[in-house]
């Protein structure tokens, strides 16, 4: 690890996994032990969960950079103001980080889940990758997570999984649903009247399991069929295990 | 851990991820270093690879218990052959497998990847998860290590992700590929003049990487276009990251 000045740090992109902090690789652990600076995004007034799963995990030395969304309430991605604010706002998360770069000292951004598949460490990544040293560490994602806390096997011999947001139309999600052999519906806690109406279009809605905060101590795990009401946090997921079994 | 006679030992199915040993997660290491029977699938002849990745890793006084594919070269999926053999392979592993959990010894079963996502690992899982207590750790996915090593952003905001088989038919292939905003090839190396031909077909040649041997000393990672063979081996991969950049 580098922390002297002269030469530039190394941007590291450090997949924490999806809420159990044993979920961490050892690769993970090992940079955050010597990383002088951790840096995480958070909405405002909280620390957030990538933070909350490294506590105690990193190098009490190393410096906290809390990079602070700048909606206190979430703006919707189709609304004028997200784009410009959201740009914005990464491109001085960017140059936040690059002060420390350039002091030649390494950075390890927290990421929930792995950095590279619908993370924010991405943004940081798009701006400063092509200047700086960058690694990415990859982590598990909320969705292996929470197919191994149901029990689940997803995929087996030539299945096609297809990954889903919630937010997407009735009609093109039951379209996606009965295409694929094994599917995953991200956010899809504020959406799931329609989600569970598009699997029943597609025939899936017996095979559907609704994850709520997998791996985490307050997880939910059941049967999507046996849930009783629509309600659940934006990050909770729907998965749709293969039906095949091959041998 | 359990390693007593009078109740049975639990079944562990440990994801040791994509290849780098330390890409192992905590929880996996733990397990490894405690469990007093480590059993892995390998071909005849052959350790196979996640033994390979666990060296040294595991406590040295554990069973290894090999459990040996019956064919010396692969029998394709729809030989008939393939499926009665594989599944009285499966149905003699599981009994291995079982005799030392009626010992009330664990058994930590070794998997490349992720076990509940195209693993060997569920097929014992079928078999047993239903008599024993069973636990699955999961893995870092090969597809996640080759996409921190490709540093490809590989899906944002309310992408589609589509994983699918290089087997599949290429009309099938060039339709799944049109139709997602990103994409991975699973088994790619065998089939790439056909993959490359679907995304040339899907527009998407231009972004295609193609991954062999992720996260491995021996690792390739070049943009598909410019790979100047259709020569890989059967587990490389091909990723299609997403084109948008949402801020």
């Amino acid at each position: 690890m580098s922390d002297v000045a002269g030469e530039s740090g190394t941007l590291y992109g450090v997949g924490v996994g999806p809420g159990d902090p044993e979920l961490m690789t050892l690769k993970a652990a090992r940079i955050l032990g010597e990383a002088p600076v951790v840096a995480f995004f958070s909405k405002r007034g909280r620390s957030g969960n990538a933070r909350r799963i490294v506590e105690g995990r990193f190098n009490p030395a190393a410096e906290e950079l809390r990079l602070e969304y700048p909606f206190t309430v979430e703006v919707p991605v189709g609304d004028p103001r997200y784009r410009t604010e959201m740009a914005a706002f990464y491109d001085d998360a960017a140059r936040q980080v690059a002060a420390r770069l350039d002091q030649g000292r390494d950075v390890a951004v927290l990421c929930e889940g792995d950095p590279l598949f619908y993370g924010s460490y991405m943004y940081l990544h798009d701006r400063l990758a092509g200047r700086y040293a960058a690694e990415v560490v990859p982590g598990i994602t909320a969705m292996s997570g929470c197919w191994a806390r149901a029990g689940a096997p997803m995929t087996r011999g030539d299945d096609m999984l297809c990954v889903v947001s919630g937010t997407m139309d009735e009609d093109g999600l039951a379209e996606r649903l009965a295409g694929a052999d094994a599917a995953v519906v991200m956010k899809a806690g504020r959406n799931l009247a329609k989600v569970r109406s598009a699997l029943a279009r597609a025939g899936k809605l017996d095979r559907a399991v609704y994850v709520e905060r997998g791996t985490m101590p307050e997880e939910t795990v059941v049967r999507l069929a046996d849930k009783p009401d629509d309600d659940g946090p934006y990050f909770s997921l729907v998965l749709v295990p293969t039906e095949r079994r091959t041998v």
